[in-house]
């Protein structure tokens, strides 16, 4: 009986979970809700493996061989589109780049039938970066069995890659996560990193989450997500162990949400002083790119605490670990 | 005597067949016309072989390794550059993409320099996309003896490859060619998709081809083709087995050739009406990208009798089929 | 004690010779400046081997598998782009194309911060196309050990591997190098190629170097570099063994340096007449793409003496070698 209603609640959980297949595998990576402990463990662990890779003579392994891997991009990101581009390429798999916006959609195609005719071609991933939050839920929601879609970037709601690859790194210096206090600083509002962040930190144990922004940088309610809210930079930096800066998205903000640049900068830009309130072995995290002299001054960006570009080495590994992951459920 | 008459005429042809070389072998896919029968059928019959490699685990066979494909695109289009490149990297095949019109168009150069110097870098083969009608046979007739042409395209004129992958489809779903009647509906005017089409379901021994439109979208003097013209789709489509849709180019009429779109829906838009007049077993086929509710509506898009999308998995393996022999015929 | 002053004087030199490791290797080509004739030489003895590769069956050779190069081209060139590309997948490099102008740049990513990130990726060459002169040294300057920099094209300042490819050409044409007598012909102001062709010429010891143009198109104390100034070509073509012609940088020219183009043509454009006044056997080379009928005549950029084309199938066993050089010099 009880396990009759376990079944069906877990039908129903399986529901708001297109992320895992029946048995609880990794079948798309579209946000870090919904993952698992045991499935983002499963990502960094793997990860692990892969950063031995890109070290050797011949940073390649045969994983993907034969694969189609299309980057599909509504928004264009060279950045992020060459980390998928790399990764899929040391895995092996062929690369199909498709800047969409300039070509089928001016012709009338829905997003549907685009990611339909790449099935018919027997695509087996789709790497989705779209302007609209929910873009790449859709498309996985969408796709036949065979299809692993990955969350590339999708509005305001998920980057998940970039999220894994940063706890990936915090692991990595800062191994005991179950003692750790973090705060993330800046734009939490229209930040896609910063709400899949707080959910791996959470979900991997980390105890203390701190957000630090003035009030028109936070979404309402930011403390039903568990984080502690600060305004102020000297309080909410105080013995933390990892500060993770958020991008200020000029291009994504409408209205007067700010003063000026360098009014933002006094109050809330990390500089060395500020950091110098953290634990002395504190580590700084950026997603990029970086606005340097906006969030971040550049003697912090470059300094010994900075793993800023680690981050950028370890998404490599962390995205071969979720495309390897991903081929290996079928 | 009669030998040598026959010998002549034939090298006559063969100046206006450059798509095959002295001893009748494929040489350059240009367009239908002009091919005969034994070659369609040697494309087809190879594409069969392909149809399972895209099925495999490991996508892949070395055919065309070491040889540098060029995507030459004059003309943007993601999603026929997109079957072309999976095809050449299905066959292990380097591929370059070039988009000219945003490059060395820019600096002056003209078309068959850019091809010249493609040449000379010991490419092998050219997709060519052009908005001009002749463009590629304007490039084949240029090009050096071990480079091999395919046109992706020409302003009006062919686009060969669809027909192809339109005929494979045809013979996969009804294998009884001589018995077939299929009727051809919407914009042949302009059409590059009609023309091969009409000559492939000819050549093939298709033995009642129908178009159906309204008078402004066809082509003067189209009965010459040896299609059976209709302004009306109840008569059009009785009885027929296969519909083929056109897709209506907007982007390409200039002036007012029809009404509204909501106008021509009314009157030559394919719904589950109309197509019930055909016969129960017929498949409906479309080039894509599809106007939804412009020239055909969602139910049949996405009904029973479509068969739009294994056209897509069919063009991969109708372009890797025709790839594989051109390379062959060195 | 002369050993130490010899060794301080070495070190200083170093510091300007970027391109070079600390025992004498080729580590960046950023100029023909600063490269010692045993280097050059190496690379023109290296090419040779490459030219057959390009005429094989499969033209492939894994020397680079596993390595990742990027192409980074914040200037976009097609052409260019697809001689390295190529070049570079022949090697069986994973080759990554960045078209950075419009990307990472628009949102306010320093070229450094671009480099740091494709570095932490471990990228290991790295092929920039900038508008502006000095960019490659900047780069080359700031990266890490691991990384090797090819210059492909620096505002006016310098393209060496166009250069290099110029001389491979001669040189196979013309073996004899220290007899021989070359003419660059006009717009060497603004030309990148001719300061990095001359002193290309020089170094491999061609005994006399002239320059052709109007003093409007010539540098200040263009003497300096060696060569003999002529303004008149019938003077400056006599008994020339080779002729390099320039392009005329119409999209470079701000001002009214020129007359007409056809004024241009007139006086300094290289027809068969003109080209009669060099030796019977002369050579003609241009670096491509030509402007037919300004700077050269049709029927001497495709007549028998011209090499142009061979140019271009050379400049891919060129950098073929410059990059399995410089990934040999780890």
């Amino acid at each position: 009986m009880r396990k009759a209603v376990f079944i069906s609640l877990w039908k129903k959980a399986k529901m708001y979970n297109p992320q895992l297949t029946d048995d609880g595998k990794l079948k798309h990576l579209l946000s870090i809700e919904g993952l698992p402990k045991s499935i983002i463990t499963q990502i960094l662990d793997t990860a692990e493996s892969f950063v031995g890779v890109a070290e050797r003579e011949v940073k390649k392994v045969p994983l993907l061989r034969g694969k189609t891997v299309c980057n599909i991009f509504f928004e264009n990101s060279t950045r992020t589109r060459t980390t998928f581009e790399i990764a899929a390429k040391r895995l092996s798999a062929d690369v199909i780049n498709l800047n969409v916006s300039t070509s089928s959609q001016s012709k009338g195609e829905t997003i549907l039938d685009t990611v339909d005719n790449l099935t018919a071609m027997h695509a087996d991933m789709f790497v989705i970066r779209h302007a609209q939050s929910g873009a790449a839920h859709f498309i996985a929601r969408h796709v036949k069995p065979h299809i692993h879609v990955i969350n590339a970037g999708d509005g305001r709601h998920a980057h998940p890659t970039q999220a894994l690859l940063d706890v990936f790194t915090i692991r990595r210096y800062k191994p005991e996560m179950h003692n750790l206090r973090v705060a993330l600083v800046g734009d939490v509002l229209h930040s896609r990193v910063a709400r899949s962040e707080i959910h791996a930190l959470t979900t991997l144990g980390v105890p203390e989450v701190r957000v630090i922004a003035p009030k028109t940088l936070l979404p309402e309610h930011v403390e039903k997500m568990g984080v502690h809210v600060y305004h102020d930079m000297a309080a909410g930096l105080k013995d933390v162990d990892v500060v993770m800066m958020l991008r200020l998205q000029n291009e994504r903000m409408t209205g007067a949400l700010l003063p000026s640049a360098q009014e933002y900068f006094k109050t809330f830009g990390l500089t060395q002083e500020k950091l110098a309130l953290a634990k002395p072995d504190a580590i700084v995290t950026h997603p990029g790119p970086m606005n340097r002299g906006i969030e971040i001054d550049s003697s912090v960006a470059d300094g010994r605490q900075s793993v800023i570009l680690p981050q950028v080495t370890y998404g490599i590994a962390v995205r071969m670990a979720v495309m390897s992951i991903l081929a290996g459920n079928n």
